[in-house]
């Protein structure tokens, strides 16, 4: 019996410890040195065909978490402008996960945005109609990672600005965000949109 | 013996989930309902002078959530124009709370920038010298409390933007961001300027 009891409370405390451990928090800081993205974004397992120095740094971490995504990837940011994270976004789209991206409306028509590329790799973007900004910079992979920051997806902000990015599997803080992507999803659906009836009031 | 295991067993489960229960989690979504702020930041019990709705939403939750500061707040943030926020930060530092502001040396002498009124009032302020954006927007309260997200310090954003604000007490989250705000408020002492050296040259 004592044994069975000894057991028992093993088994929870490693239970606990093993839930604790399991759960991923890390967070990245910027500016970070540009490194070579090709060996990711390509799959080649040869040399880095860029000039740039290989290994690791914030923007070379932001890509494998989010190449790590199997079904999903949810992505709602302000300015997306970032030619590395929109290739990876097309790199997932053709291995058949399905990436879904919000937008802001007065950002996605500047030079250099993704966006315009995004949809025409058939990747699905919905956007606001409002003069407030939609300034979220958070992305969900797989409906359990969450990315989250001051971060926008441009390489000015990767390359030069001070900026950080949250990334946690903790449900307290997925399940909000994941809400809020469905959320504003469904009342960016192109069907309410009412830019031409707002003309004609 | 059995009895000591099973207590043992009991306690260590308890003190587990104490200490699980007792670390703070919590996300707050912009656009916020304006709200009187009032109450909060005159320290007054009587009815709210405000012609605006009491009770709590996105600026009041924040407001309480750094108005607990008790010894330390430090303020991360690109671009801080809020005068709700402004008037917290100044009862703080009359209550004698040590509160330290990092901004953006392109954004604070902005009409509308809190940073002159802080700076008049005592407050402790540095900001950048660079080209790239000072564009973190996190505070930490207490040391413990960590208040980050995309929701920079303006009524724009809390009024009108979709915007997110995570709130937490993991400590894989809080000292990172602890560590960079002393990183940068060290390399962002006034006696590292190189303003006029540069134009020098």
């Amino acid at each position: 019996m004592r044994a069975a009891l000894a057991a028992a409370a093993l088994l929870l405390l490693l239970l606990l410890m093993r839930r604790r451990r399991r759960r991923r928090r890390e967070v990245l800081f910027f500016p970070a040195a540009p490194r070579c993205p090709e060996a990711l974004l390509s799959g080649s397992a040869g040399p880095c065909p860029c000039p740039l120095p290989p290994g690791d740094s914030g923007l070379l971490r932001l890509l494998r978490l989010l190449l790590g995504a199997r079904r999903s990837l949810d992505v709602c940011v302000f300015a997306f402008s970032s030619p590395e994270l929109g290739r990876a976004l097309q790199l997932l789209h053709r291995q058949g996960v399905r990436v879904r991206v919000l937008t802001d409306s007065q950002y996605m028509g500047l030079p250099g945005s993704q966006v315009g590329l995004l949809r025409r790799h058939g990747i699905q973007v919905r956007h606001d109609q409002d003069s407030g900004f939609m300034h979220h910079k958070f992305a969900v992979v797989d409906k359990q990672l969450l990315i989250t920051g001051s971060l926008n997806w441009t390489t000015q902000a990767i390359q030069n600005n001070r900026e950080n990015v949250l990334v946690t599997e903790d449900t307290e803080f997925v399940k909000p965000f994941l809400d809020e992507f469905e959320r504003i999803w469904e009342e960016f659906n192109p069907i309410n949109y009412s830019f031409f009836s707002k003309d004609n009031k």
